[in-house]
């Protein structure tokens, strides 16, 4: 494990990005948010990404050399074609859109269609925030769970993300996804021999389990059960379906078909806090906000209640003054990566 | 149990608010979203909300001749205050201001202070998707969830709803808090004596509990954890704090304080479907995506997988051709509030 700062990773990656035929500057543009994950500690959403974003490239699964699109619908409400550009770039493009947008109208709508995998959610919530906007940001996603009460994967786990900004203090930011539990959790539960509740997931009949192993064949649950499953269908309804990409088993597998455009879709919806009133005024209520919150006693004494966000943006923070921890693996692979040698 | 027609129900339940007060017109719009729930089979967000909305008008603790303000913050964002009257009344100004700004602009969000219960959300998000908008409407209520990880009520459900229209077939409507259950529930299962899952409430520390009994001295869990209170609290940073209502404990109980004020507030947030692309291409689409999730099989050869608003949808077209179910006792409470009598 290396530490290294924010703008050698950045660069890294850049420079990864650009051997594998971006521009400079859209290679700047995905690095930005790959890094802003990694100082987030969503490793997973990463610069480990640079790897499987580059094995589609490599492919041309993923279009290096993309002219994204911007079609203005009303004042408002915008739809993106991403040409089928690495996810990042389409975020950031659709991000731009909707924040020069919103500046007047007050609110905009951003649609994007023909795009990838798009990072996490938060970094884009993060720069939002700092200009002062809230956002509510998602995507659709390859199946991996079944309808409530289905018996086969036909929706995504629609990573949705939401913000708001704190002038002075810290931003709210939440990123999740639809599946109460990540796969790996179950499959961390399998290897230790221990059973899983039955809320997290379903057998391959569609019946909830506490077998990780039938879990393993089967599919993930939503939170809330239908609840989530309304979520992220309504996720999917903006994100895939509204904007003009692929949605519900109409998204393809980067797994099983790497070579094949996902036309994933993504949403931006962006509101323009300063036009509710000064930052005084905001700061103020989010900093009560989040005492309110902080006030209440813990049930576990050693977890003190926090507001999302926290850990992200206390982890940047200190990453920001003592540098972002790489696994020496990682960091092998983005440098040969950003000297053309892609073989591991 | 007598059956009763739309118009009649609608009548009566207008009368019931004028003698309470209110003018014909307000009283109208107030009556539409109630039978609207009692429609949807929503029975304790229907008509029967004329008794507790009642109490509160004849204690002042709502304004029935309200003056209702709406501020044009941009092109797209508005501000309203409610100024203490009926919830729906508030809810229906900011819908009818929402769907004449989305019109022309695209997209709108309109937020709302000084507001009162105002019913549920799916009557909202039909009015919208029958003009051809998707919606995301929210609330924020009464405290009676703990901060995740936290030991007293601090936030309330935060009722949530979605929709997207189908111009030739069943809207997408999704309607729901952010507990795992209503307390109801957990009442039920206190008086047949049976244990509780752990994710339905904590005991009176905090602590998630499988009986009911504390559970019932506790508070009510969100849907996924962390995940469902991040959700709640975004609600509500958007129906109280942004829209300068009161937010978490600064919202008062209807139930301990109801000669007061409440300030609660809402968002509506529209997007104008009809700018993306035309109704043919919309219901395509709609159905489409219903019949994917409708040809998952069943993993309980009895219940069909459903979409979001059709339960509510099918009943309330039984209900337009074979009338409306009303208790009694609740026919005869309506009929007395129209007549001044507010004894029961």
């Amino acid at each position: 494990m290396s530490k290294i700062s924010r703008n050698e990773l950045t660069a890294l990656t850049q420079s990864a990005f650009v051997a594998l035929g971006l521009t400079p500057e859209d290679a700047s543009d995905v690095a930005d948010i790959l890094v802003m994950a990694e100082m987030f500690g969503l490793t997973t959403h990463g610069v480990s990404r640079v790897e499987s974003y580059g094995e589609r490239l490599l492919v041309k699964g993923i279009n290096p050399r993309p002219s994204i699109t911007v079609e203005k619908c009303a004042p408002s409400l915008f739809k993106v074609d991403g040409d089928n550009a690495v996810g990042p770039l389409v975020g950031m493009r659709c991000l731009n859109v909707a924040m020069k947008a919103a500046k007047e109208q007050g609110v905009s709508v951003v649609l994007a269609r023909n795009s990838n995998h798009f990072g996490p959610i938060s970094p884009y919530s993060l720069l939002a925030a700092e200009q002062g906007f809230a956002t509510i940001i998602g995507s659709n996603a390859t199946t991996t769970i079944a309808p409530w009460g289905g018996s086969d994967a036909r929706l995504g786990n629609s990573p949705l993300g939401f913000g708001v900004p704190n002038p002075k203090g810290q931003h709210f930011l939440l990123d999740m996804a639809m599946s109460v539990v990540a796969r790996a959790k179950i499959r961390n539960a399998f290897k230790a021999g221990q059973t899983i509740p039955d809320t997290w997931a379903t057998d391959a009949k569609g019946v909830p389990t506490t077998s990780p192993k039938d879990a393993l064949d089967g599919f993930l649950l939503p939170i809330g059960g239908h609840k989530g499953y309304g979520i992220a269908l309504w996720v999917d309804m903006l994100a895939g379906l509204l904007s003009g990409a692929a949605y519900l088993t109409h998204v393809k597998s980067w797994l099983d078909e790497p070579d094949l455009p996902q036309n994933l879709g993504h949403f931006f919806i962006l509101i323009n806090t300063q036009m509710l009133g000064n930052t005084e005024w905001l700061a103020q209520k989010m900093n009560d906000f989040a005492a309110i919150l902080h006030e209440s006693a813990p049930s576990d004494p050693t977890k003190p209640v926090i507001v999302p966000g926290e850990i992200e943006l206390n982890k940047m923070h200190d990453y920001l003054q003592n540098g972002i921890p790489i696994a020496d693996d990682l960091l092998l692979l983005l440098q040969n990566f950003s000297k053309g040698q892609f073989v591991k």
